[in-house]
C-alpha cells in the first residue's frame, strides 16, 4: 500500500526461501550469544521503541486508515491501536524479559553410566521461529523478545492491518541486535500483506522449526489443519470454574465474578460455571445477583434456572463455547467426579479451577481435570505468562506436546545430550 | 490369512475409531494407576512371556512363513525372527522398565508468586500413543512397556508380515494388565493387514496424541508428510566421528572401528569419518588398516586416498548417505570449524562424536555441533536408550521438539501445572 511495503509476489516462494536461510544463518550466531549479549539486544530495543514512540504512533495511524477501509470489530479495532502507555508496556515487558535467567545452556540433568561415560542433558535453542498472528502490534514485540532471549531467530507474520506498525517496531528490534553485534536477521518481519505468505511459511521444512499461530480459532485452526511444520498448539479457552459443596461463599462469588468478568476476552476467561447441586438452592442466587449486576448474561440448565429466573435456558450448544463476552454457562453437578468428566468432555485443556475448602476433593480434581493448568480457590484469569513469572508469553498451549500452559522463553527451548568418554566403545 | 487375524474391511474407518475410543478410556484409567500397578503389569508380562515362549515362537513360524512369500532381504528376515533368547531378551525388557522411577506424578517445579499463588508443574502421561512399526516382534512389547510404565495408551501398528508374533505378544501384555487389574484396552494391535489403517490413525485427531513411527526411512517419511497429529520424528542417522589432531591415536581407531563397525545395521553407527588434514598422512593408514581387516569399505576425498590407496573416490552424494553396511565415508578437514560445519550441512541431528585431548575444542565441537546427542571420546552406538539408562527406547529423535534422543519412558509424558490459591483474584 506504500513505500514501506515490499512487493514479493513476483515470486514469494523464492522470496520466503530467502528469509527463511537469513534466518537460519541467523538462528546460528544467536545460538552463540552470551546472555548478557541478549539482554541488551532486548535493553536497547526497549530504549529504542521509547526513543521512536511517535514514529510508531504515526506508522499506527496508517494502519488504522487502512483498516477503517475493512470489516473490523470494535475489539479488533483496540487491540490494533497503539498509544503511548502500550509502547511504554512493550518496552517494560522487554526489560522484564531481560531480567530473566538464561534459559539455555542450562545442566538440566546429569548422571554417571557404569562404563564411566557422563551424561549431560543441557537446555538449547529451539532454531527458528515462525510466529503468525493478527493485527496485535503488541504481539510484534513479546514475540521477537521471547525468541532471542532463548537464543532462537524469529520469523514474524503480522496481520495485515498492522504492517506498518509491526515494521517500526521491528526496527526498534533491529536497533538492539545492531547495539549488542548480532544478526538483524534474527528478527524478520514477513514484508507482504499477500495471503500466500502463510502457506509458504507452513511449508518451510528444514527452514522453519516450529510455528506458532497466536490469534482467533479460524486462524490456529487453518494453521493446525495445513502446516507441515510441527505447531504449539492454541485453539480455544472454554474454561470451567467448578463451585464444591465446601466452598467458601463469599471466596465463591469473589473468585467466579473475577474468573467472567474481569476481562472477558482473554482465553483464560471462566466461560462456564459448574456448581454442586446441593448448594444451588442457597449459594446461586447470590452468585447470579453478583453476575448480573456486573451485566453478565447467564444461561443454565433446569436445575439452574429453578433457583434464580434470572437464568436463561441454556442450549447443549452452551457447555462447549468459549463466548468471550459477558455470558456464563451454568450447570449443577452432583459431585466432583460429574464436575471433572463434564470438564474433559467439554473444555478445552486450557484452564479449569475448583473452589473448595475440602482439600481431598481439590486433590481429585486437580489430579484428574486433564488441562494444562488446573486451580485450587483461584481465577483462571491468571492463565498467563507474565502472571505465571515468565515476563511475558507467546501463548497458552492446550496442546499435549513440547509446551503446555503460557508458552515464555523457556518454552521455546529444546535440549542436546551431551556425553563425556574416555575412549568407551560399546560391547 | 488365519483365523486370528481379524478382518476390518467392511468399515475400517470406524473400527478404527471405535480403537481409538476405547484407548482413550483406558488411557483415563491408566493415568490415575500407582507405580506398583504398572510395574505388576509389566513383571507379570514378562511372566507370561516367558510362559507362552512356546505359543509365541509358533505364532513367529506362521509370520516366517508368511514372509517367504514376500521380497524380504536378508536383514529384515532377521529381525522377524524370534528365539527363545530374544523372548527372554523382551521379557527382560519389561523388567528393567519396572525397576525405572515412576515418571509421572514428579513435581518437576514449584515457585510462589508475590500474590501467594503456588505453582508446581507436574509430570503426566502424554495420553494415547500410536506407534507404527516394521516386522520387529520385539518392538511390540518395547512399545507397550514404555507407555504403559508412563501411563498411556497405546496403540500399535506392526508390519504385517509380524502380525501373528505381535499378537502373541500383546495377548502376554494383556495378561499382565488384567493381573495388575488394569484395562486390557491400554494396549491394543490394529488387527488387520490392510495398509489403510495407517492411514486412518494417522487422521484420528482427538483420539491419538501422538503418533511414533519406528522404521525405515520411506515408512518414516511418509507418516511425518501424511500425519495430521504431532509426530516424533526419526528420519536417519548419519552420524559422523571427528578427529582431532590432538587425539590419541589407539583411542582413534578403538572408538573409530566401534562405532562403525561393531553393528553396521544401527541408526548410532558412524557413517563418516572426518579427519584433519594434519594428520590424515600419519593416522588414516593406521586407521585404514584396521577398518579393511574388519571388512570395511572406504570412500575418501583426495586427500584421504593420497594417503592410502584402499580408499576408493567418494561421490557428493557419500557425505549424505547413511549406509547402514560396512562403507565409510571419510573426508578430510582444516580444524573443528570445518568439521562442524560439514556434520551441521550434511549430518542427520542425530549423533556425532569428536576424538581429542584438547578440551577447549571438544568443548566447542559439544556446543557447536546441532545434533541430539553429542560426544567426546566415545562410541557413536551408545546412542541408544539403554546405554542411557532408560531401560529401553521407541526410537532416537532427530527432530527439535518435545523428545530428542532416545525416546523412554520418560519422553513419553507431558506435564501440567496445578496453582494452590487462597481465594487470588487476578487485579
Amino acid at each position: 500500500m506504500t513505500a514501506t511495503v515490499v512487493t514479493l509476489n513476483n515470486d514469494l516462494h523464492e522470496q520466503m526461501r530467502i528469509l527463511g536461510n537469513k534466518a537460519r544463518h541467523a538462528y546460528a550466531l544467536m545460538a552463540e550469544a552470551r546472555n548478557e549479549q541478549k539482554d541488551m539486544v532486548l535493553v536497547e530495543a526497549a530504549m529504542a521503541l521509547r526513543a521512536h514512540a511517535p514514529d510508531i504512533l504515526a506508522a499506527n495511524k496508517k494502519d488504522l486508515e487502512y483498516a477503517r477501509g475493512k470489516q473490523l470489530d470494535k475489539a479488533q479495532i483496540d487491540r490494533l491501536t497503539l498509544d503511548e502507555g502500550r509502547i511504554e508496556a512493550m518496552a517494560a515487558g522487554l526489560e522484564t524479559i531481560a531480567t530473566l535467567p538464561d534459559p539455555v545452556n542450562k545442566k538440566l540433568d546429569e548422571w554417571t553410566r557404569p562404563n564411566g561415560l557422563v551424561l549431560q542433558r543441557v537446555s538449547i535453542p529451539l532454531g527458528v521461529i515462525g510466529v503468525i498472528f493478527e493485527s496485535r502490534p503488541n504481539v510484534t514485540s513479546d514475540a521477537a523478545g521471547l525468541s532471542l532471549k532463548a537464543g532462537n531467530a524469529a520469523i514474524l507474520r503480522c496481520g495485515s492491518e498492522c504492517l506498518h506498525s509491526s515494521q517500526a517496531i521491528v526496527g526498534c528490534l533491529h536497533a538492539g541486535l545492531k547495539a549488542a553485534g548480532l544478526p538483524e536477521d534474527a528478527v524478520q518481519l514477513v514484508p507482504t500483506r499477500d495471503r500466500a505468505a502463510v502457506g509458504e511459511m507452513l511449508t518451510m521444512v528444514g527452514l522453519i522449526d516450529i510455528i506458532i499461530p497466536r490469534g482467533g480459532k479460524s486462524l490456529t485452526k487453518r494453521i493446525l489443519d495445513e502446516s507441515r511444520i510441527p505447531t504449539i498448539q492454541h485453539l480455544d479457552g472454554n474454561c470451567h470454574t467448578y463451585i464444591h459443596m465446601d466452598a467458601d461463599a463469599q471466596m465463591a462469588c469473589d473468585v467466579l465474578l473475577n474468573a467472567k468478568m474481569r476481562r472477558v476476552g482473554i482465553c483464560g476467561a471462566t466461560e462456564s460455571l459448574l456448581i454442586d447441586e446441593a448448594i444451588v438452592p442457597t449459594m446461586l442466587p447470590k452468585i447470579a445477583d453478583v453476575l448480573s449486576k456486573a451485566g453478565c448474561e447467564m444461561r443454565g440448565d433446569a436445575q439452574a434456572r429453578a433457583a434464580d429466573q434470572r437464568i436463561k435456558q441454556a442450549s447443549d450448544e452452551d457447555w462447549d463455547t468459549e463466548y468471550l463476552a459477558p455470558i456464563i454457562s451454568i450447570k449443577a453437578v452432583q459431585d466432583v467426579d460429574e464436575a471433572i468428566e463434564h470438564i474433559n468432555r467439554h473444555g478445552s485443556h486450557h484452564t479449569d479451577a475448583i473452589i473448595t475448602s475440602d482439600s481431598a476433593t481439590a486433590r481429585n480434581f486437580l489430579r484428574r481435570v486433564d488441562s494444562a493448568i488446573v486451580m485450587h480457590n483461584s481465577s483462571t484469569q491468571f492463565a498467563d505468562g507474565g502472571e505465571f513469572g515468565f515476563g511475558a508469553e507467546i501463548g497458552i498451549s492446550t496442546g499435549r506436546l513440547h509446551a503446555r500452559g503460557p508458552v515464555g522463553a523457556e518454552q521455546l527451548t529444546t535440549y542436546k545430550y551431551v556425553v563425556h568418554g574416555s575412549g568407551q566403545t560399546r560391547t
